[in-house]
This record gives structure tokens, C-alpha cells and sequence, in this order.
């Protein structure tokens, strides 16, 4: 999203969010909905899934509260409807369209991460033109900017998260660094790559959107954006061995420059998401692997290791947390469920060697 | 380009075209003519250049024989009109709007390869509807597919150009081997990726326009689409160390998952191109940095280097062919001086080895 685009401050304005999962209310697809839960639940009026009104959002995705959910938007008073799945394909389902135009008859904002641009829908342009609202498709970009291998205010510390694939928990690592951080007293900022990132802090840039050659500039500009304070916990994206989505990783490693880069992966997961008989790389190859890239812009090197042990007891996941600090060498937590402290006193250690 | 895109097939039709280089007849900017002086020498009637006219292509640019430079479209007889710079920003310079207008109005279709699309400007859409003729931006695509890490025919053996900057050979490279190992007899076809080169093979992808998500995957359908031949030779993009263009450059190792890779380099450069104070890698930092994410996807090693010696003289370009090929422990050659029987000779070495 650009800098002038007004949509990005717009988007941290709305304060009686719905999140729309209609029928699609699990983890995997429901994943936009459910950091917007964890994230700014107290922005969050209500979940819409006909399918399963009366439950509360933490009986029905574990995090949320009592955010009820509803089975239409007569039930609540709403300033926006967010669409709260990343479906494959990045297309609106069919039966939500209906949705869509009563919210914009309303009065109410849409807003969307989804690959197919709502405003490029006639009806739903109309409608809202109709009914004085916004539609605003949060990946929608037009960057043009071209990395100029910009010297970053020293005192800038940057943080990439890396992964071992897609949907490891690369977002909910940086936020909740950032999160340990703030509450140390330290002036650090989220930057937001991805379309929940986005919806969740109001700002950042749809990296995975923006045209090939413009996309190490997209993220240089974001830094320089934000580059006043003194910690910035940068979303990462993909992975730099993911056939399908490498461009990407490799742009926002270069163009953010990273200063100390924390390795996420999924404890168990050994295939890559969505291409399930490709094995994904051990850890220390990819590790070699995003160090041998990152220094060719900026000297780096990994600090600490995000282990998203969702599949694991807790008694597994401190077990996996240990082994896999010792393979190597380096600290790792579970943030999910011990928090980022560990992560975050890598970083501090970090900024300490640097000054 | 799609393979569904009927222009792709339409640029390899013209036999009278005028390449418009209008006061840029400078090496840097008109590389796109000269490149198609070099290469598609037989349908090329004119260079449209005022402040030239009189000379030959030839003169002008040191290729393209007795080709004329004319001063207006009155002197020739075309088919079509090429803009033939690659000018920074990628605009269309002011006073050319004139001649595109011209052309048009005499039933010419335009062909260009600028950021800048030509068919988003109402005055040149307008004028070419009316007088039946195309307009065909060349980077224009809508490239949506996501990269499967196919396993493409064992028997396609597949060869990427890589540099270690900008503009040092890597189309070059690729069209030369192609051509001796096409005389050798071997079904060996070249592979663009960049509008000069999609302008000369009249198909390609142009990948440096292509959204971020659908990088990989367009490189990967392309070779898809030509997986029938024996040896494929891929037009490379940019650097893997270019802070601006690295996103595009690892998308394409990636999607096309090649055996084996060509170096290119020009002797004497020294800083990033267009980023004066940023120096470029050492050769062997970038060998290992090519191979290390080349076999993240498919087993690849670097089988050649290429010397780009426009700035030596001849012993001075024999004497780093062999300085670098020592250096390396790689046969190496100045393709432009010596062609490219060295490399040709490394691709069919690659080939017995893997049957």
C-alpha cells in the first residue's frame, strides 16, 4: 500500500469490525480472521457464520473472547466488514456476494486482502458509490519505486522473520517480538508485508502483489517510511526455498536490508504447504541459505528460532525447543505459548554488539 | 507473455520494420535495436533516427550492415514500428509521440517494450482503432499462474544465463549458444525473458512485469511450453546480489529450475549498474551464491563463464578469458569476440554426464 494511499490509515479508524468466515470458519482458511482476533479484538464487533451463530469466537477458533458470533449483519452495528479468509485461488465465494451488497447498502466499508480485487466488481462499485461507503482491497498497489540501496539510519535496528515455508507463524513471531519489546520500554515498530499484517496494523505493504521489478523497492520504501524508530520487527514472507513463491522472499530480504533474521518453522511439518510430496530443506541448509542471500546486501546473520509447535503437547514443544537449539547453537521458543522473550532478547543482544 | 496471447506470435511475422531510436542512438540507451540489428538483421527495412540520417546501422552502431538510417517513415516501405530504447523510468520520450501517431495513421502496427504501456494512452488506442492497426506492448501480461515445481521432461536439459550486474551479456550469451549448437545440429531453443528478447524470438515472458506471487510460475510455464526440445538456453535477468532486481533474478533460477548455469560478467565493472557507489561481489561469492539457492530446487551447478569484453582490447580480452576460467576452474570465453563454442561445448559436456 502506498504511503499516499489514504486507505492505510483508514483501516486502523474502524473500531466495530465484522469478520466474514461464513462457512469457512476453520484454521486454515479462517486464518485472516483469526489474527484480526488476536490482534485487535477490541476492535472486533462480532464474526459473521451463519453456520455457527450463538458460539463465541474463543469457543470457535480459541482465541477472540467473547466476540459473539452472528448469523447477520442485522445483529450488530458495524463500521466495517472484513473478509476473514485467504481462500486458495484468492476468489470471494460465490454465496458471499450477497453479503457484500448489504453491507455496502448499509453504509458499511468493505475491506479485502483477496487476490481478486473487489473493486473491479461493477455491482459492488455501484454499491457503494449508491450508499457513500469504501471499498478497499488491501493488496491493491501501484509501487514503483526501485531499490537505491539506501543507507538506513544507523540506529535503525532491523529484524526479518524468515520461515521454512508458507503459514508458519513468520506474522505472529514479529508482532509478538514487537509486542515483548514495547512492553520493555523499547521504541519498536511491526511492518506489515502481507494483507492480514496489513488489516491488523493499519499500514505496510502487499509485497506479494507488486510488480517483480518494483518489489526489493516496495520494501526499501516501507523501511524508509518507518525508519525513525529504533526497532523494526519486519514480516516475512514465504521462504527462499518455496518453488512457487521465492521471488518474493528474496525482494523483501534485500530491499529491508535486515540487520538479524529469526528463523520460523512448523515443528513436524516436512512437506511444503499446498505442493505436499516436495520435501521442504533441513533447517541449517535453509539457514545457509538466507545468511549467503542476506549478506550480499547488508551484513546479517540468523539470531534466534521461532518453533510453532501447534501439533505438539507442551511437554513436545519445550522438548523440540531444546533440540532444536542445540542443533543450531542458537535460542528458540515456542512463541505461541511461551511468548517472545527469548526472541526478543536476541534482538536486544543484537542492537548491544552493534553499538 | 501468455501462451494464449496472439501478439506473441504476431512479433515474429514482420518483415519491414523500422526500429525508432530518435536521437538516443547511443550503445547504453538503444540496446533494444541493436540487439535486433544483431539478430533479426533480414527484417529490419530502417533505424529512425533524424539526427542520424544518412548512415548506415553499421556505422552507427558497429552491427546491422547496410541497413539506412532514415529521417522520417516517408523513406520506407514497413510493416511495423519497434521503439527500440530501454530508457530509464521507462517512458515514452515527449517528441516521439508524433512519429507513433504517424505510423499509425499509415496502418503500422507499434511494438514496444517500456514500462510505460502504449495502449493505456486513449490518443494511441483511438488512432490505431481507426486506421485497423495493433498496438503491442510487450511487457503487458496477466500472468496468474503459481508455480507447481513441475518435473519437467528428464531429457530437456535446461541452461541459465546469470550475471553479476545488469546488462552484461546474459541475452547475448543465451542467443549464442543457441545459434552454435542449433549449427551443431542439436534442437536447442532460446528462451526470453525481456522485452529485446521477446521482440527477437517473437515469444517469451516478460518476467520483470509479472506480479510477485506469479514470478516463479510464469518462468516455470514458459519452459513447460518448450519442455519438447532437447536443450533449452534461458535468458537470465539482473543479479541475485542487485539490491534493486533480485527478486526477479531468483523467481526465474527457481520457475525454470535449470542444470546448469552460464556466468556473465563484464570485465572492468566494478559498482552496481545505475548504483554508482555500490560494488559488485566478487565472481566466486556469486558462483556460491547462485548454486546455493539453485539446488534449493533442482540439482545445478555453474558450467561456464561468459567475458563480456567490450571495454578490453583483444589480448587483453584473451588474457582474462584466461585469467577467470584459472581463477574459477571454469572454461570461459568472450562470446561477442570468439562466439560461443567454449560454452556450447560445457552445455553438451553437462548433457553427457547426466545421461
Amino acid at each position: 500500500m502506498d504511503a499516499a494511499d489514504e486507505s492505510a490509515s483508514e483501516l486502523k479508524q474502524y473500531r466495530r469490525i465484522i469478520l466474514l468466515t461464513d462457512g469457512f470458519s476453520t484454521p486454515f482458511l479462517a486464518k485472516t480472521a483469526i489474527s484480526l482476533l488476536r490482534y485487535r479484538q477490541n476492535h472486533i464487533a462480532a464474526v459473521l457464520d451463519s453456520t455457527e451463530a450463538g458460539k463465541t469466537a474463543q469457543s470457535l477458533f480459541g482465541t477472540g473472547g467473547t466476540v459473539p458470533v452472528v448469523r447477520s449483519l442485522d445483529e450488530t452495528n458495524a463500521d466495517a466488514l472484513f473478509i476473514g479468509i485467504a481462500p486458495p485461488g484468492g476468489k470471494l465465494p460465490e454465496h458471499w456476494r450477497a453479503t457484500v451488497i448489504s453491507a455496502l447498502s448499509r453504509g458499511i466499508d468493505v475491506v479485502s486482502g483477496l487476490h481478486d480485487f473487489l473493486c473491479n466488481d461493477s455491482e459492488f462499485t455501484s454499491a457503494a458509490e449508491e450508499h457513500g461507503c469504501r471499498l478497499i482491497d488491501v493488496r491493491r498497489n501501484n509501487e514503483r519505486h526501485t531499490a537505491q540501496h539506501v543507507e538506513f539510519r544507523k540506529e535503525c535496528l532491523r529484524i526479518l522473520t524468515v520461515g521454512h515455508d508458507c503459514s508458519v507463524g513468520k506474522m505472529v513471531t514479529s508482532l509478538e517480538i514487537q509486542r515483548v519489546l514495547a512492553e520493555r520500554g523499547e521504541d519498536a515498530q511491526f511492518l506489515a508485508t502481507g494483507q492480514t499484517g496489513i488489516m491488523i496494523a493499519g499500514d505496510g505493504v502487499p509485497i506479494d502483489c507488486v510488480v517483480a521489478d518494483f518489489v526489493n523497492g516496495s520494501a526499501e520504501l516501507l523501511v524508509q517510511r518507518h525508519e525513525q524508530h529504533d526497532i523494526l520487527l519486519i514480516e516475512g514472507q514465504g521462504s527462499i526455498s518455496h518453488p512457487s513463491f521465492s521471488a518474493v522472499t528474496l525482494g523483501l530480504l534485500h530491499g529491508c536490508a535486515p540487520d538479524g533474521l529469526i528463523m520460523c518453522y512448523e515443528a513436524g511439518r516436512e512437506m511444503v504447504k499446498g505442493l505436499h510430496e516436495i520435501a521442504i530443506p533441513p533447517l541449517q541448509t535453509l539457514v545457509t541459505a538466507y545468511e549467503t542471500n542476506a549478506v550480499l546486501r547488508n551484513p546479517c546473520r540468523v539470531i534466534g528460532i521461532s518453533v510453532n509447535g501447534r501439533n505438539l503437547s507442551a511437554e513436545q514443544a519445550a522438548a523440540e525447543c531444546e533440540r532444536v537449539s542445540s542443533e543450531l547453537g542458537l535460542p528458540a521458543c515456542d512463541v505461541y505459548r511461551d511468548g517472545a522473550d527469548v526472541l526478543a532478547d536476541a534482538v536486544l543482544a543484537l542492537r548491544g554488539e552493534q553499538r
